[in-house]
Order: structure tokens, then sequence, then C-alpha cells
């Protein structure tokens, strides 16, 4: 089955673009190998959808759902893809199943968050286990939140939450930052942010919210529990890239470098959304890239 | 007053700024002249904002505005901005009434279409009169429609179309066209476009929608009635940046230049949105723009 666009993934990112490119007369196919909603899955409320208030994680999912549905020129095939070989002018999406053909491909398999692995972390997740400080953090003004990691984006949570929440504790397993110097220097001066170095989270506890974090120092094996409503786990992001990491020009955190207009090195191959080198990860942003992508997809077909 | 933020304008981008602004912990101030939704407001149905299906476009603004009233702590005051003074550390916005000040400022006053300024066009505005293809262009999949205009924007309108539309007549007031010459090369190997050369367009007819073009050749002057169920005005928007043209940079077109965090060439003064030179201009990425420029903002005030 020949296609004009392959869209692979359907999250924020991958329901946009499926959208823009049927809207423009393409003929589309989006394959994804789980469900529609990407990382809002795994999110109990949404504040920052412009447009909708606070919506519950899984009624978002089931709005971007419906609206991909009601296209009922868009073929949606549950499909895991095993390899691509996109750097013809007809490219080849291999499934487990099935091979499709297309002019042009939307690579939108967004990233996962590094999970910490520790008991209480999955059960609790969209419960005060959070893996976005920008997106949850608000959800817990004037309360006590955690923070695991030494990067840049755990050094950012904590001076982030720090205006927003009560009291914030910082938990690192080292006893320097890796981040930024002076994002960490700014850090350090703030009074409402306590440090715990040389520690690592060993349980999330809370029946059906996280209420504590039990926190080991590795160097003594002494044990502390913390209470506190959410932990922010800030210790990476996992693009999820490893299909095109062999032909696409990949960064070094492993995001597919694009230009504005969601292009990769390779002709007809486009990145878009949170897999991408860009600058905020957010429902809202991905939306947008996957917009630019099928605009961008559209006017490489028509070769303008 | 002080505010940590001044938002300038109260579309969907500027709207997402605040909510972003606000769940940062900033205090932020939002200054518009009219009402809530920039363009959304002149546009009758909106398909493309994802997660909401079909939504008319009332309804889509005063979704934009309840999310943003949710906000207890955002002052939204309507106010006409006539002056800033963005050079210095703490910024000062003149309204007609106040002074503002702030650390940072997000100007987001989007841009204006062009009109024609011909009987039948602020009637019909919404309804059969449209100025953007990629926006509207599925509503009138199959039918006959019309494109005035001779730049780029037009020439990618009527190619655009032209996939989706029974038949595109591209109304041009000169004999060539003065987008790229590829472009145009493409447009004109396109069987079911049609052109008139030489010739504007006299007025938009229709009771409750456009049902006909009457257009003239300016040589003869003779008239012909066209039937279309819409017409596309692509003869150029303009970006209201007025205000800022004396201190931001801007291109040829008046769009400010930013970088892809929204910067400018002035410390603490953000433009997102449809005003500033960006790839593509829809309700998503004015969204997405304005997500970004107050996370920009809110590390620019932190000193990250």
């Amino acid at each position: 089955m020949e296609y004009d666009v392959i869209i692979i993934g359907a999250g924020p990112c991958g329901v946009t673009s499926a959208i823009y490119c049927d809207r423009a007369g393409l003929k589309t196919l989006v394959l994804e190998k789980l469900f529609v909603g990407g990382q809002i899955v795994n999110t109990y409320e949404v504040e920052n959808y412009p447009a909708l208030g606070m919506i519950l994680g899984v009624d978002l999912v089931s709005k971007f759902e419906s609206h991909l549905k009601s296209f009922e020129d868009i073929d949606f095939k549950r499909e895991e893809v095993i390899s691509i070989n996109a750097l013809g002018e007809l490219k080849e999406v291999n499934t487990k199943k099935n091979t499709y053909k297309s002019k042009a491909i939307i690579f939108a398999t967004g990233s996962t968050p590094r999970y910490l692995g520790v008991p209480g972390e999955e059960r609790l997740k969209g419960m005060g286990v959070s893996y976005c400080g920008t997106c949850d953090g608000a959800m817990f003004r004037k309360q006590d939140v955690l923070v695991v990691g030494g990067g840049n984006t755990a050094v950012e949570d904590a001076i982030f939450l720090s205006r927003l929440c009560n009291k914030v504790y910082v938990v690192h397993r080292r006893d320097t930052f890796r981040a930024d110097k002076k994002m960490v220097d700014n850090m350090l001066k703030i009074p409402n942010i306590e440090f715990h170095y040389d520690s690592v989270v060993e349980e999330i506890c809370g029946e059906n919210s996280t209420d504590s974090i039990i926190i080991k120092n590795i160097n003594t094996n002494e044990k502390l529990k913390i209470n506190v409503n959410c932990i922010f786990i800030a210790i990476g992001q996992i693009p999820n890239n490893n299909l095109i990491k062999d032909f696409v020009k990949i960064d070094d955190g492993g995001y597919a470098i694009t230009d504005d207009h969601m292009k990769t090195n390779v002709d007809g191959f486009f990145v878009a959304g949170d897999g991408r080198a860009g600058v905020l990860k957010q429902i809202i942003t991905a939306a947008s890239d996957g917009a630019i992508a099928a605009f961008s997809a559209s006017k490489y077909i028509a070769k303008l």
C-alpha cells in the first residue's frame, strides 16, 4: 500500500501531523505500537493545554483520539515499526506484519522518561510521581516536593519549583551537580531548597498519592523519610530514536537534529515532537511541531 | 504596579503565555486592546486545533478566555498600549491610562490580514471569505474556490487548494507572478487551476455565504462573474509591530526576528506568535510560541 505520508507515533505530535496532512489532501497512514496519546497517558491531570482548562489526562487522550478518528481518510494501524528505509524517493516502513511505502515520513515517537525503578514509582505515577516540573509543578503550589537528579533539568526544576512550592528537597547521588555552574550557583542561594547529597531514593510511599520518600545516604547507609506531596524525577529522558539513529543526525542527548521546518538531513524525512532537539517539551509544543512537519511534508511532496 | 511579566495581546499566543507564566509563579499582566481570541474571532469554524475536533470560532475563543480567567492571579486589563520602553532592566509599558512596569515583556500582538476592501468582504468574512488556505481549505473539499494574489502565499494556497478542491480560480492584477519561479512553474502545470491575469476583484456576492465573485479585467474593463464557495484573499499579512519596530530587529516583511527561544535582540523582550518571523502561522503554532516565550521569560527572570 502506498501513501503520501506515513506518520510514526500517535502522541499529540503524530495526531496533529495526521490532521494537518489529511486536511492538505495527503493520503496518510498513522502507525502506533501502543495507544493514541503518547506521554499524556501517564499524566493524571493537565492544566496547560490551552483552551481546555483543567482536564484529566485520560480525557485529553480521548479528545485527541476522537479528533484523529473523525478524519475517515486517515488510516490508523496499531503496528510496531521494526525498520525504516528512508533514503530513496519512495520510502519504506516495515512493521512486524507489513511493509508500507510513502513519499514522506514524519517520525513522532517522542521520548520516554528515565525511571528510577524503585518501589512505589509505577504505582503512584501521575499521583505525585512526575517526570516534568514545568508540566506538573503548579499542581503542588505551597506544598513540599522533592527533586531527584543533578543535571540541568533537575536544577532548572528545583529553581522553578522553589518559586511555587513551600519547600523543595533536592536529592542527588553525588556531592556536586553536573549542571551549568551559573545555574547551580543560583540554586544554592535559594533559601527554601534543602539539599541531600550522596543520596538515592529507596522508595516512594503513599496510599493513593505520594506522601513521603525514603532516601538513603550511600556513604553512611543512613535512611531518612521525607514528607512531600510529589517527587519530580529529573534523571533524563530517552528519545525513542533507535530506529533512525543510523541515518538521521542525532545530538549527544540522543535527540534528532532538525531545522525549524522539522527537516532532518534526509530529504522527505521529518522528525517532530519530543524526540527532536527542541527548546521545550510540552503537549502544546509537540502538537505545534506536528503541524509544522505536516506543512513541510506537504510542500516537499508538491516539490515547493 | 510592577510585574514579573507583561504580555501584550490576548490571542492564542498571549493566553498560552499567561497560563505558562502564572504556572511558573510569575506575577503576570495581560494587556489587550480589544478581545481575547485574536484572529480566531474572524473564523467561523476551526477544525485543526488538536483535541477539539470541529468547533465554532466563537466557542474556541470562549474556551481560551475561560482558561485564562481560571487563573485568578493573572491580571487582565483591556487597555491599548501606546508605547514601550524595553531597553532597561525594568521595562515600562504605557497604555492610554496607565504605566506598568515589569522585568520581562512578551509581545504577542499577531498580525492582521491585508483586506481587499471590496463590497461583501466584511459581511461574508468567515462565511466563504478566508485569509488562510491552510486553515480553511479543507472546509471546501471538492468545491470551487478562488485565490487572489500573486506572491508566495497566493501561489502556495493555489497549489494547496488544487489538491483539495474541484477547481481553483487564480485572480491576479498583473500578468506575471512575483512568487518564486519554481513554485509558479509548478502551479502553471496544474490542470484544475484557471488563471485570470490583469484582473481585480470587484465584489464578493452571496446571501449568508459566498456564492460568486465579480472580477474585472483592468485592461478591457470587462467584468466576469465566477461561481465559487470561497475566496482566499492572499495579498499579505501586516504584522502588528509598529510599537516595537524602532528597537526590535524586523525583517523585510515587517516580522520580528527571534531565535527559537522567542528571544529578540533586546534582553528580556520576547516576541511570539504571528508577529514573529516563523515557519507557519496557525492557532496551534501561536499557542506553542506562547509557551516557549513564557519558559524563556521565566529563565530570564531567574537569571538562568
